[in-house]
């Protein structure tokens, strides 16, 4: 199984030790994993695109060459997960792919988005931003679209608070996504055998 | 041509006659607009899923029926753009849809994002968060994965300033997309015409 390693891990300043931590587990579940920065065979180095939109194409070469996404949900400099992870969540659900993902902060999406100034809940119960736009309360990790394509797509989420001072390196949760999809399926149930 | 209205325009007060000043731009160009809210013949009212999921399964059978979509990209509670919007971006993307964007903020998504607390710029010349996470820094409207998605289907951004007051309620970008979209294509070359 090759697994895209989704998630902001690429803005860190230790990206490239992330990159291998998370290739190591991959490895031990007999899976391989592909990190966005990866190189990809397609890809001329001395293409004449601007950098970013080769950043752009191969992020997506790298996603149709996989089996699953493993996403890093953690909230990102804001109540929400990072929308360059959410896009290839989307983009890995339409493509029928398997889907996990993680975060690394285990508030739900409404009491982290209370945080967010000028919250307020209305007469009619309803929380509204300062502009008037409603809060979603369903008790979701974060916007349905993200919860809801995972469950669609029949995956794992796994949601829970890293060690202090640990939300952009600990593993643990992202471990347990890669166990879940490489786990065996469970044995058919036993056929009758035909005589002779 | 069927066009889905993404965007986070269902959690404003006046949801419905946003949805409906869109279908009402959509029709004048000829076109079909599917609001996220607008019930679907393959969902039945009644059914026993937790609603958030109903909600979900129902955006993304809108999504599969359609054959573009506009998304709204202007900044949602922070630098970036709905995560919920981005999702159907990137599954639209997947799905070789056409793909159109606007965003009602101009300031691309480098100055949006030096308002959030923390950011510094360090030795290397990079801008980083409180965390250490770069900021992009390629003049792009948003993450490079939504700019570079509506780029790879050859689909249109439209990016300017509101009038005051009107981010979430002005729909001339809006209109603009869905010009765009709906534009006849240029005739093909003259052919030679075969004698006879």
């Amino acid at each position: 199984m090759r697994i895209y390693l989704a998630g902001p891990d690429v803005f860190l300043p230790d990206a490239e030790r992330i990159a291998e931590a998370k290739k190591a587990i991959c490895a031990a579940h007999g899976a391989e994993g592909v990190f966005p920065t990866d190189l990809h065979p397609d890809q001329a180095e001395d293409d004449a695109r601007p950098r970013w939109y080769s950043i752009y194409l191969r992020n997506e070469a790298h996603m149709r060459g996989c089996d699953a996404v493993v996403a890093n949900l953690t909230p990102f400099r804001g109540p929400s997960a990072d929308v360059g992870t959410v896009f290839e969540l989307g983009f890995m659900r339409a493509l029928g792919r398997v889907l996990a993902g993680y975060s690394n902060v285990a508030a739900p999406f409404l009491a982290r988005s209370l945080a967010t100034p000028g919250v307020e809940r209305g007469a009619d119960g309803r929380w509204r931003d300062a502009d008037g736009l409603a809060l979603e309360d369903f008790g979701l990790t974060d916007n349905l679209m993200i919860d809801g394509g995972i469950r669609a797509a029949g995956g794992v989420l796994v949601v829970r608070d890293a060690p202090p001072g640990a939300m952009w390196s600990d593993l643990s949760a992202f471990a347990d996504c890669v166990a879940a999809l490489t786990r065996p399926a469970p044995p058919p149930p036993a056929a009758t055998r035909s005589p002779g």
